[in-house]
């Protein structure tokens, strides 16, 4: 439903005020909503931009910088007299008198809250997970990932120098979702041309890419041809797939199975799976649903409150029969642009109404060349075409032109092997010995 | 000279062993003279990549990102068979023996060794400096720098906010020479650029960018004219300029010079000059001269010895009567490639040459649409058309392509004041409260 736009008045103060939570796409496209309109909205995240999550893994296997992948959140909202952004951290949020406090003691009032605070890695409680494994959530852990996979690298290199012998050098990526089979995909790309290009004199054939799931398949979310497609490119492309593995511990230097088994291993990328509830301010009283998300009504509103929304990772959306949206960037950005529309809905005394998710399909990409793609009524989209297709679409989607040209540039670098690309260790304090 | 090329024997083990501490552009030039010769070369830098120092105050104001300015060591050389990249840092020589000792214990001999180590800030003994002020020589201080320009922009948002009055908010720069006239111009943007494009409320009027040096004249090493006109540009864009003015303390919201004046301050930026002896090997056995550089003669050979060499910023390499070449890219450039011919030399038993310096010139950039730059005799170029010539000559020495498109995009951005720009806070670490 379009809702007017409605000129802004020059009094911003005597407008109803929305507080939003979390600068993912579920928040931006909320603020986006409400940008223009006659209220007054703050923008509260702690860092000073938006992150394009599904290029994170980009820039963790040095295909992207991180900048190609980020927007400053003040220069999407620049042109928007009513939309404010506060760098900070929300700490608790008081309910009965709508008030959120920040990391620094300040306080905000509210008329409207919304929670799009999205997901945290989820470590399962599995031991030496949280400590050892690394997650890919935010640009920060990217940014680390990149620096840990390439100083490895340039440490067997070292080693394979003193010892006149390539090292066995094992990286084992647990989880087989998108962000698994992507990171797995890319990082053996990464290996094959640091060996081609940067003239490391590892041996290619000592070095193992590992992606371990405890389901039977990739992908799960898509159909059964889709996960074995997927299986196939990954293995074409190097990458060892092992099923119906679950992890049991993992400390410095190795990983240990549920089968007992223990690999001794480099890095574990860990892409098993989120949690919304640790994202959330610890004292929210929302009731808890599915992976720590929050329960929300049709319209999007938490049960029991009238003006406390949620949207994107963080929320349980209904979907149909009990189940619920997937936590996807198609969906964070509808139910944000639906949770501005019913906010709206209730400053001007309307009444709500109901979310409905448009599946316009998922989609993966395995490396260079292919990608797998569920479009609506189980058409399924592979290969080249499939990866031309997520080209584009990733694209478009990037917020800012500058940011798209950037991209563009990397990647026809990356699928030429030209020289350089962005394989740089840069670490904010000098550590090397 | 030229140096017949050679080809290299496929036992690289056997020839003479030139190793080659620090990957700027002493180092890479000097290891670039001996690629596809009849030696076998490694170079050794703490960093993975090669820092293209003059565009550093561009990442740290927010023009440029990190990549645009760094190229990998490795993908420099990956197409000559004896040149190897060696990621660490040395912990010492020792000359009797032929040897450099690594910071994880490794030994690596040598035939030849050429110091290429460049320079680092110097806080002149001023209480305080190296604690809280913030220099501007390496990539991680660039980040660093950035991050904490941004972040005290962001701060004074929020306050301004709380306390509906915009604060008072100044950033000094100490040191007149290139960095700090370039860093003070490029800030001066940078803020005019965050309150257009980022809807940041504070009031211009209230923000000061100062710029101070004991000496009575930006750009010292420029003629008189061309320093009277940086001074005249760098304040039509908003710097105040000090002069006389010596620094006596430096603490975390303040600067005290010695006239007894104290100023608050959100960031002091160091730029008052550099040392090289803090960047040698400690234990190196080498004659002093200024600035802490190594003593070399005329073929750039340490005195006293037969195998160990200094080129760049880290050598006091002789000019005419007395004097010595300044601390700059191009003579780091030309010493590193006379060095590689005079390694030679000695390899083939020949005689070596002394080293001239061939002065094309120096320039400074002094914020967008203005720079000055003097020509060898005399010559002095001003405003746009120093300008242009500063970008063509920045662009043409950058290290790769796609660096230089990425470069260009983002100088295309900057100019033109177009929504985004690499204005991210993007840490190691979540530290945000």
């Amino acid at each position: 439903m379009a809702i007017p736009s409605r000129s802004v008045p020059g009094n911003l103060a005597s407008l109803p005020h929305v507080v939003v939570i979390g600068g993912g796409f579920g928040g931006v496209a909320t603020a986006k909503g409400l940008a223009h309109q006659d209220v007054r909205v703050t923008i509260i995240d702690q860092h000073n931009f938006h992150t394009f999550l599904p290029l994170l893994y980009q820039v963790a296997t040095a295909g992207l910088e991180p900048a190609d992948v980020a927007f400053p959140i003040r220069t999407i909202f620049g042109h928007a007299a009513n939309v404010r952004f506060r760098h900070g951290r929300v700490r608790s949020v008081d309910q009965a008198r709508n008030l959120v406090t920040l990391g620094d003691g300040s306080e905000i009032d509210y008329d409207h809250l919304v929670i799009a605070t999205g997901a945290t890695a989820a470590f399962f409680g599995v031991p030496g997970a949280s400590q050892f494994a690394m997650p890919l959530y935010t640009l920060a852990d990217a940014r680390r990932l990149r620096n840990r996979l390439l100083s490895v690298l340039e440490e067997a290199e070292v080693r394979s120098e003193v010892s006149h012998d390539s090292p066995d050098l094992t990286f084992v990526v647990v989880g087989g979702g998108p962000t698994g089979v992507e990171t797995s995909g890319a990082l053996s790309e990464l290996i094959a041309i640091a060996i081609k290009r940067d003239g490391l004199r590892l041996d290619p054939a000592r070095i193992r890419v590992v992606l371990v799931d405890v389901a039977p398949r990739l992908l799960t979310a898509f159909p059964k041809r889709a996960s074995a497609y997927a299986k196939r490119r990954l293995e074409s492309t190097g990458v060892d797939v092992e099923f119906g593995r679950s992890v049991v511990s993992i400390d410095e230097h190795s990983i240990r199975f549920s089968d007992g088994e223990q690999i001794e291993c480099a890095v574990v990328i860990w892409a098993a799976g989120v949690s919304a509830g640790d994202a959330l301010p610890e004292d929210l009283e929302a009731p808890s649903g599915p992976g720590g998300r929050v329960r929300v009504g049709a319209d999007l509103r938490l049960f029991d409150s009238i003006n406390v929304w949620a949207v994107g990772d963080a929320a349980a959306v209904p979907l149909r029969d009990g189940e619920y949206c997937p936590q996807l960037a198609p969906v964070a950005i509808q139910s944000g642009r639906h949770c501005a529309e019913q906010i709206l809905h209730v400053v001007h005394h309307e009444v709500t109404t109901p979310f409905h998710y448009h599946n316009k399909g998922i989609m993966a990409t395995i490396g260079r060349n292919a990608a797998v793609a569920e479009l609506p009524h189980g058409v399924v989209v592979k290969g080249r075409l499939g990866w031309l297709a997520w080209l584009g679409l990733h694209l478009w989607y990037l917020v800012g032109f500058r940011n798209r040209l950037r991209v563009l540039i990397n990647w026809t670098w990356r699928y030429f092997d030209w020289p350089s690309g962005p394989r740089l260790i840069v670490a904010d304090a000098e550590t090397v010995d």
